[in-house]
């Protein structure tokens, strides 16, 4: 890739894999990436960076790792900076803090890597593609207005905060086929969400918290965005009005969101239920390796989709989707549960570079060739 | 009362106290009843009641009891039959359950006893009082309706359901104050609003639950009824489009409802807030011994009420309100919360007792001692 | 097998598959059967027999399936009554109810079939042998004397208690080598351990119940029978004095054990940890498709084992131990922790089954040929 | 007090009430201080000190308060530094971190303060009193000693660690009856006990953390202080071998501790229950306004003590002992609970002070006044 500075030498992944390296490698959405790379067909996770206290130590001594057996290849990679001239992958992952995410995730777009961010930085520059590939795959397309307007060789792509991802993938069959117009959205969020530390047991314990800050604002904006369409150069938002009501439960992993919705076109339960059961959303996913058979997945029982029941549903990738009625006040109601630190973090973030790579979007992969 | 059949000696209470029974004792609403009477100033409880299985015995043998400390002189009272024979006081709480409680109440009320029931059965019915009285003491009235239509001696009077009251609460001064038009209301219940043993553990632990048995048809009639208006011979439900997500959560007590709501009047979250701050609901409860300071109970914080922290505000009466402001979709967004087994049933049901009692509506209480 | 009566016809089973059939299968450790016998190698489940109520129906609409997928096959068997005349497979997993298992098992056995079972009623047996194959599997022995004694063509082999199979997996090594005369054990079993509805979430949120109704002296009886030694005829139990205190705490899955123990050799961690390290248990159960590849797992870190995070080491087969030190009362403290519903109980059942079919125990099954 | 410098002049407590200051107040262990000494009879909170950060703010915008209703005398604190300049009250509660505790709490006592301290740090000091007052009120002679060694003013005078208080004060009457030699101790501690915001809801929800960083070494070392004799300058140890193994579990608030122990003299169950129900402890605290009723309250229920249903016995203050029965091993077994952050740290400490007040061992405070 030309773009890469001269004074790099090549990173060596395996044969046939692009090697990749996470930035942000020790806090809880790292780990996930980690967990989530191992074994990968397509990707070889090479490089793991973090903050400064743990540069230069094996990944295993650098993080407090919390998701079953840390894999013995990344245990012994040692933790660079994350910095541009430490990190040779082109193809990086960000699961940095917003606190820092901003500004280095331009240095490594402006070096000529492509960073897939699950920070919430630059989710809604007007240049930046915030991608569920089901979804919206063709917002990808504005990499090309992003390089354009700020001569970058590399490029920002996100994916969206882990609750309005549960709520997207659900209301976007029944949007296209019916024209959303109104959500009212109530979500009880998993404490896995706020990272680690994250939620103190005495806040948490037989209680809700009926607030998680900042999170209203994104679930209401981001999915006017990921709804929105590709225009010339730029996206325009869906014309729909969202308002949420963000919980923590406690609730290790999976995100709930109850819905209630309007519609330009009249829509009865029966009707919703197949537009959800019919969808697979973009084709470009299909066959993917982090792509779920079925990106939704409707429950019949009454009692369901359940956080702790249902959160691995098509290995934690699915939405799961239950109770669609009727509303009373809008058109319709409807329950839905992701995972929020697979679907809703990093494994969206995979699915986005998966279908990167078979676009010829990522440095080093002919478009086609997956 | 000349009502009483001949053949019933007086119960003996306290020289100033009313002698009460509980029906249904031994359940988890009966023991917050017993719980809840023990101390009272105005009612002593003088027997309790339950199914075949405990008649005969202590009432501290016969139940499981959860609540702290049994008062000595409930533990020593011998439990009787659900029955009008076996039961002498005149003002009947009724904790059963919705399987016998239909029959069994109006056998009561038939006998001449004030029967102020926690469960469902009768709650819908056009001549009964459903009653929250800082809400709508008013509607007590109907008990007149009730009497001519079933010539019947004594009278049934129900609180509402535990989610209801929580919503009805916190929605009653807007109401008044702008017109109500539409609800939305996503509601997270804690277990013990399920009795006992009610949710298994293993349903619940780090899960939610999206779905509680024939609540949301609860919440979305009993509300209309609520905020309704007395008539010649009845109520007229409140123009009031409701809709209801009910939802179990993993916390011990208290329910939190996040609503959205309209109203046919122009409101601003500080509009909200000046209604809900000066609210003191009917003055016929002022000073009553179940009644709070505050029904409603505003906190400032962005991330209050929380269950665990304000369940017990004014003693499990108050409602807790927070997150007052504006709705993108409807007008206003608002979090409410009260205490389930307090407020939202035992301590509601008593409260409506005490109400009658002032109006003299209590068999051998004179209108206006209290 | 000739003591199969007459009018019965083979089990169809796959080709190199045992048909195997599970008593009690729609309770809690009936659907651990299930899901574990799923795509097993060696076993075919052809028959779910339950009580009455389920009797005729679709496993799936007979049961409250709690263990994710439902494997299409097992969900399309219809459920028979636990009676000999129904059932036909010779392999028998029994998760009744200690209710009813005594003589349910007794007549399976008697009418030809290998009876393995989970439930208490038979462990204390003197022929019966009670196994955990890595800790001794040469009490299978047994089934020769209980055969004589009985004159049963068939056969019952227990599996130990939940808690015991903790406690005896981690300490047998440690019998071997030092030899154990005292175990003071202190456990905090998972509510799953109590089957469902099981353990109501108003008693368990939050809360530590230090009772397990039979639990303390089944552990003290099974443990010293399990660790005993194969006479003539019978089991001489272990000379080990054993004290249990038994918690029920609000985890899920993973019963964890505190054990402060006594040697008649002296023993030091260090030497405790080389015994731990290097045990494999009996060789009989190598390579066997429940066998785990380390059936003790030691984790170094201060903080574990830990149930949620260690639960599913081994497939949920191994017993995780951590924190061996010193113990200034008797001579050494250590913590061990295992799946309960797994290696505590259907799993455990399915490993005694494969260690018998590996030694030709099996109706139809040549020893060695496994 | 002549030992107070010049410049001070007296803080103003009201007529009757001794001014005390908290140290480290805005803390968990802090808020409990200033919640139990809201309305406390003899003490009135006049002073709040805390680090760096919170100087200078009211004390209810410098806190995080968690403890129901902030009372407003204290919420119009101005917080002071931890200065011996800065906080004039010559009796001070220190709920300071251990990380500086140490050298504070010593500067407090040269100054004239008496401290006491629920601080680790000089809880084994030779010449420090480790008070739980009931088991050795005495103790607090050792002030004369301190005092004497280190030409003070003031004192320091200490309250046990949470988890020890639950098992001394079960163990004192028996000690004092039997001889205590031997004790290994299972304990299950509230997350409460961790302060705020202590442990992550993702260690602890659904888990067991077999693991409380120098839990186990405080239980062994200052339970056998807390049983020590009186000597000539200083406190003999009990001569108890103790064994601990500390846990976390997920409850909010109450340590649970499973025991055996064993004793010089024979002991039965039935002695032993007769030793707990006819223990008072040391009559000087009879009528104490933090002293229980009843400092050890024996259930008879089969599944108590239970930590969210007993935990307020007694006000917080009381040990709630069960399960009283032999043990195999040792001599016997017993289950104890307390309130860790009541019993167990700030209101242990103020039972304290109210002991030095009543032998007048307090600055401005004559014995006997009480």
């Amino acid at each position: 890739m030309s773009a890469a500075p001269a004074n790099r030498t090549p990173v060596a992944g395996s044969a046939n894999r692009i090697p990749v390296a996470v930035l942000g490698a020790t806090g809880a959405v790292g780990q996930t990436f980690v967990r989530l790379l191992h074994g990968h067909p397509l990707f070889e996770l090479v490089e793991v960076a973090a903050s400064e206290r743990s540069v230069g130590r094996r990944y295993d001594e650098a993080t407090h790792w919390h998701q079953g057996e840390l894999p013995e290849t990344a245990a012994a990679l040692v933790v660079s900076g994350c910095d541009v001239n430490e990190v040779r992958a082109r193809v990086v992952f960000s699961a940095l803090d917003a606190s820092v995410a901003g500004s280095v995730e331009e240095a490594f777009a402006r070096a000529g890597a492509v960073v897939l961010s699950n920070a919430r930085n630059h989710r809604m520059g007007p240049d930046v593609p915030l991608v569920i590939p089901e979804v919206n795959a063709d917002h990808l397309d504005l990499i090309e207005t992003q390089r354009l307007a700020r001569a970058w060789p590399g490029a920002i792509v996100t994916n969206a905060n882990c609750a309005v991802t549960t709520v997207a993938l659900a209301l976007a069959p029944l949007h296209r086929a019916f024209g959303l117009r109104k959500a009212i959205v109530t979500t009880m969020q998993a404490v896995s969400g706020a990272g680690y530390p994250g939620v103190p047991s005495l806040d948490i314990l037989s209680n809700v918290i009926p607030h998680i800050p900042g999170e209203e604002s994104k679930i209401e904006q981001e999915l006017t965005k990921l709804l929105g369409t590709r225009t010339g150069d730029g996206i325009a938002p869906a014309p729909v009005a969202v308002s949420a009501h963000a919980n923590r439960v406690p609730v290790l992993h999976g995100h709930t969101a109850c819905l209630s919705v309007a519609f330009e076109d009249d829509v009865t339960p029966d009707a919703a239920l197949d537009a959800l059961l019919g969808w697979q959303g973009d084709p470009i996913c299909r066959g993917l390796p982090s792509a779920p058979d079925h990106p939704i997945v409707v429950r019949a029982e009454e009692d369901r989709p359940q956080a702790r029941r249902d959160v691995n549903t098509g290995r934690g990738m699915s939405v799961v989707v239950g109770r669609v009625r009727h509303d009373p006040v809008l058109d319709l109601r409807l329950v839905a549960m992701t995972h929020n630190t697979v679907r809703g973090a990093a494994g969206g973030s995979i699915l986005n570079a998966e279908v990167m790579g078979r676009r010829g979007m990522l440095p080093g992969v002919p478009g086609g060739s997956w």
